[in-house]
């Protein structure tokens, strides 16, 4: 057997079906189901049947013996974007379709997986990774930035991420920080596979590569609006969070419209709040990350001991009660904590709002403990931040409280 | 100087001037502040003046020597409400104005302190406890069940607990676990202290004594529903969540309609959903509670050794990402912690859905290690509930997928 070909793995109590593909160890097959997912299978366990030899393109060849030059031409009067695909469901789509498991994948193979995005640019492709979004990581955020500026370097006029779901909207807070783009940046994917009637790929792909070619040159995550198929809103990638577990418009924009929208129909696109045209920013890339940093969310009755784990590390999220809290028995520990190095920064669990640790006592004693706010920076997108500002920030602090990729909004409720 | 005295203290960086309360401990000075806040000074770092005696009622006397017995008589054509205090911004204002510290107050103090409240209804008064809410902690829980409890057999027709706002939905989630009732009970709270123009305090209480006379026994929390002051929204206890850090309407039913809102002017309580009937049910306490329960939010870069800190624990809450993911490398600590006896439950960060782990592998590998889906329970409501179901049920995973107090709701987005 050898990858490409089609196989039945039969393990102690499953069956798959699929096309194998390369495994990076000798242990382990790896299958790609027709739902488009990769398994991994302990190649020992296993018992494999090869149904047909060489049915998929590994490699840069299909089984025709095409070597996967473009037949389509390049056209000048168009822009060209730039898919990078990560995993997850909409890539799949792309993935399953065409086989494309190489490093690279061209036009010719985007338009045989989603014929819709035909005519609207030149497009240029390739594979950082492809993972279930869950399993997203640090490293490959590094990845995904170096290969993000590299497309633009090469001349894409926008870029679209294929990306799960899962950890979409701290990818692009990772990209948001690392990156400054001259061109639009686009996350998308989908909340339903492809095999599904109701599935979001096409019309998500489709306004995704809209939105790469507008003026706004910012990290952005396109998704579906409404649970209709009319239109994506299009969200700052440090302000958007999947706020439902099922529904095409899960995404929203936390505490503000969304920036814009695009009209699937009439493939218009739109703006309502002002944003970083294109152009207006060189090229710069940032990629260094300090790893050690961790999230705890506070609830009432929290073991202390959790923040014994955190001893050492550089930096600390915290997702406190309301205005920033946290049981007053923890903040000898955390005062402790910051003492010894740590960088500590207070969020809010309210999601909406911002942190304001100077109205009640137990905030004053917090910040007196050293603990950093926030303003209303989202939490998740406030560890990823840290890790950034801990390795690019001379002045930790004061980064941690200004916005710098529109993670922070202007004040918008009067407090009073 | 003595507890009741109007006294100035003077510590290192900072002066404070309200009433001295009494003390637990002979380290520490405590001052009621204008604001309603207590401060703790240590004694012996404080220079304390007496600005006059025995300005404030402590211990059921007031300066001028009455007892305390109210001189409100009871009137048989008004319903009996229980107010029972917990701390806060809404019950400093009770306190403040009345300098009530002890474990029960009338219906004088509450009159004097929410002169609105005259007329609507008989009360009874008593104080459970006297802290901000993030110290709130479930052995407090256990003490307002019980008073609760006792409040509705001395006959309640309804009770009004006044909290802080920060971890009002935890405290909430904990009696509706913990008391089948046949009587309403209201949370209700204030984001703005009475000392503010904007306070919502006196609205709020007017409000919730006025859920509390209604015909839904069930455990509501009852907030400002817009940001003017027109009416209060009712929330299924199980089902609220604090969305913002300080708008006045910052309660919100998690994926649905609140039960119903108090309409401010015209006193009008409507409900928009079913509820559980005024003496549908006994009375019935059930508070045990296993306090050894954790909840762990999973981001990308987490450090596995938070699930170490689990080790040998009862119960653990997973925050996941989308359907009730986290990265495929802890699933095989996920495993040994419930090897080991551990109930391990899946949520989502998204906190609108409900998880699935049966679409994806990650899901479907979590499931067969054993883990536990709680629906679209919130997730700090399922740390309450796998604390109350730990102690009080046969079945706790069946529990844990069941609606036991609201917190499961019917399935109202399609899933296709």
């Amino acid at each position: 057997m050898n990858p490409g070909d089609r196989v039945r793995v039969d393990r102690a109590d499953r069956t798959y079906e699929g096309v194998l593909l390369p495994s990076s160890t000798d242990d382990q097959l790896v299958v790609k189901l027709e739902g488009g997912y990769n398994v991994g299978v302990d190649r020992g366990e296993a018992d494999v049947e090869v149904l047909a030899e060489d049915v998929y393109r590994i490699d840069g060849t299909d089984a025709a013996g095409d070597d996967g030059a473009s037949e389509i031409e390049f056209d000048d009067d168009l822009p060209t974007i730039s898919l990078i695909s990560t995993g997850g469901t909409i890539a799949s789509t792309v993935d399953y379709r065409t086989g494309a498991v190489t490093a690279q994948f061209d036009a010719e193979d985007v338009l045989r997986a989603v014929p819709d995005l035909a005519g609207r640019a030149n497009y240029r492709g390739r594979v950082v990774a492809n993972i279930l979004s869950e399993n997203m990581e640090p490293s490959i955020w590094r990845d995904l930035a170096q290969a993000v500026r590299e497309e633009i370097e090469a001349g894409a006029d926008g870029v679209v991420v294929m990306h799960g779901t899962d950890t979409m909207q701290y990818s692009a807070s990772a990209l948001a920080f690392m990156l400054e783009t001259p061109v639009p940046i686009v996350f998308t994917g989908s909340q339903r596979s492809a095999d599904r009637p109701s599935s979001d790929n096409v019309m998500n792909a489709v306004s995704a590569v809209e939105a790469a070619k507008s003026d706004c040159a910012e990290v952005m995550v396109c998704m579906h609006a409404t649970e209709s198929d009319d239109r994506c809103a299009l969200h700052r990638g440090t302000r958007v969070r999947k706020n439902h577990t099922s529904r095409r418009d899960a995404f929203e924009t936390v505490g503000a419209e969304p920036l814009g929208e695009v009209e699937y129909e009439t493939e218009t696109v739109e703006f309502r709040r002002a944003y970083q045209e294109r152009g207006a920013s060189e090229l710069e890339l940032r990629d260094d990350l300090e790893g050690d940093v961790e999230l705890l969310k506070f609830t009432p009755g929290m073991d202390p001991a959790f923040l014994d784990v955190v001893e050492g590390s550089e930096g600390l999220i915290i997702e406190g009660t309301g205005l920033g809290h946290v049981h007053t028995d923890l903040i000898p520990r955390i005062e402790e904590l910051i003492e010894n190095g740590t960088t500590v920064v207070m969020t809010s669990q309210c999601l909406e709002g911002r942190v304001c640790d100077r109205v009640y006592d137990t905030g004053r004693d917090l910040l007196e403990a050293g603990v950093v706010e926030a303003g209303d920076t989202l939490p998740g997108t406030a560890k990823v931040k840290l890790m950034w500002a801990l390795a690019n920030s001379d002045d930790v602090a004061e980064a941690m409280g200004t916005s710098l990729a529109g993670e922070i909004q202007e004040r918008s409720v009067p407090w009073e």
